[in-house]
């Protein structure tokens, strides 16, 4: 028996590509610290760690993570349980098909036939059992070989999610993918929503290492060639080298571009719908939604901080221990850190990430 | 000549009790470094030192400050002018009276025949030439056997402020003082604005010390007695046994109760109007709109803060030298402190008092 022919859920390789800053969470992600080292849910955990702990179950010990070589030591220190030859330390970033690529040819060349599914470190799932329903449910129509995403159905039309069309049935569940679509506008995202469709795209997907790799040598021939060329001496001692002279020269192009959509033409793209409940935490207003669970007139209180509220709505963060005092203010943002203080409201969640462009151009960068 | 026959202005010494927290502006004003010791014009002086300056022109170096000993270092700091002879320093607070009736009766026993002015340390007050006008004219009228206050003419019916109720003429600018009333309902400081007859009451008055030391005889004559008995002891080695003995015995009550009130139902207190602009700032909206001079829309920053603004107004007070970032607030009040965050809008300015009594009921001191 060869490994093509193993149990496909044996053949399963959870990847965590464990990258961005999530700048709309500035101050409290920073290039140094981004979102996923961060506990936004106030359980105790950041989010990286719920992501491990979420794909436990699902993969055993056969977890990867590909992140900047800066967050390795915090990586190891919050998955202590990560094993070394799991880990791929990026000396820059190079968007996400360079980092997921070069796991699925690691992953390949150590074992042919594996099935790859990758997974953000910093999204919140809060119904397990769905979860890894949708991804049992995925690696089976994966490994009759299609690149599977997983669509969530939506709750609104969010303006925030790209949308995948889906087409005819290809199981119980499982249904064609005809086409990814990017962040609609308003009109459009509710035409998505009615028409029933559409699903959100959250950014997961799972397919054999080699399907994907095979799609990319296609569309990027390059990049194809430069991961291949590095997963040929990952395991030698000359990966160093290689990964010095090779990795800057990877294009930089993200995996929906180079694989996803081109695959989707061509009639090889496949959608398990999620039925769990999915956030991407995208900013501190939907933390603070999350953390209200509808609650109007909640504040909630991520990280060390003492508060005194009166009349006050909204979130607050703050990991200086310092007394927070707020009063008569609906839907207020107060980000309390260190060396930096944010102070906005929910309506304004989204400009953050302007503010933090802003700081960039002048110069700010210690406190990105 | 005996110095009761002194030119009047040559008998003036002005006293500036400085005291009060101002606990409508923690966490910038605290008992450890309360409202007077803090620039809030943005001026890069203190209250304190505005105080002492617009005094100067009037009293040359007869300045005499009463404060608490725990502020006797950062009072000599600010002022270092100031002489240790026209120092009182209070163990504990007592009201108003104690302060400045013990101030009358040492300056009354130096120098028979003083006329004392009393000035809150924590007053902006913008146009000196007018000030230096209305207290000469106050000096006049003091000498001629009444005790004066300063009235503004309103320019709003304020429910923030006492009224002074003005009666027959006295002189070309003063007049009688019918009563002194309490802060009224807005319907009633209506009422008092549209009848011209009232005038507010910024807590200055001018008076020969023995005039107020009489009246206060009258009406307390236990703390009346207190004060001459360290008065009387005051210029020799046994001040600090005296003030040991008999400060904490002291009655607390406001001079505007024990001389003011009294004297005015007796017919022997005068208003000179003053026709200066002035501000008791006494929460942080006021300083808001002092720093923003009617524009609207205008974020003023006091302090060391480096500030991030988009499409905010109201004020942002920082000590820290933190990077503080607003995005989309208006009327936003926001005091950043090494240990103590505040974050409020100008509506409910008011507030931060029952803030800072709760914090005291809840037995964070420390940061009162």
């Amino acid at each position: 028996m060869t490994s093509n022919q193993k149990d496909a859920q044996e053949r399963f390789f959870a990847v965590i590509p464990a990258g961005g800053i999530g700048s709309r969470l500035w101050p409290l992600s920073r290039a140094s610290a981004p979102k996923f080292l961060h506990d936004l849910t106030g359980n105790g955990q950041t989010l990286l760690q719920d992501t491990w702990d979420r794909l436990l179950p699902l993969a055993k010990d056969r977890i990867m993570v590909v992140t900047g070589d800066i967050h390795a030591e915090a990586v190891q220190h919050q998955l202590p349980k990560l094993d070394d030859s799991h880990v791929i330390l990026e000396p820059s970033p190079r968007d996400s098909t360079a980092a997921i690529a070069l796991a699925a040819a690691v992953l390949e060349k150590r074992e042919p036939g594996v099935i790859i599914g990758s997974f953000a470190a910093d999204h919140v799932i809060l119904d397990q059992s769905k979860f890894e329903a949708a991804i049992r449910e995925g690696v089976e129509v994966a490994a009759a070989g299609k690149i599977v995403t997983i669509g969530l159905r939506p709750t609104e039309p969010s303006v925030a999610f790209g949308y995948i069309r889906k087409g005819s049935k290809l199981s119980a569940t499982a249904c064609e993918v005809i086409e990814f679509v990017e962040k609609p506008d308003i009109a459009l995202a509710r035409q998505y929503v009615e028409s029933e469709e559409y699903l959100w795209n959250a950014g997961m997907f799972i397919a054999p290492a080699k399907l994907l790799l095979d799609v990319l040598a296609k569309t990027q021939p390059g990049l194809h060639a430069g991961v291949i060329e590095l997963a040929e001496n990952w395991d030698s001692d000359k990966r160093d080298e290689v990964m010095k002279r090779v990795w800057p020269t990877l294009t930089k192009i993200a995996i929906d571009y180079s694989v996803a959509e081109p695959a989707a033409r061509e009639g090889m793209v496949a959608v398990v719908p999620g039925e769990f409940e999915w956030h991407d935490v995208g900013d501190f207003a939907a933390i603070a939604e999350l953390q209200s669970h509808g609650r109007k007139g909640h504040l909630a209180v991520l990280g060390s901080a003492r508060v005194l509220s009166a009349s006050s709505s909204g979130i607050l963060v703050s990991d200086t221990g310092r007394l927070v005092a707020l009063i008569g203010l609906d839907d207020v943002i107060v980000v309390d850190t260190g060396d930096a203080l944010l102070v906005t409201s929910k309506e304004h969640a989204q400009r953050v990430k302007s503010l933090v462009e802003s700081l960039r151009e002048s110069g700010h960068s210690e406190l990105l």
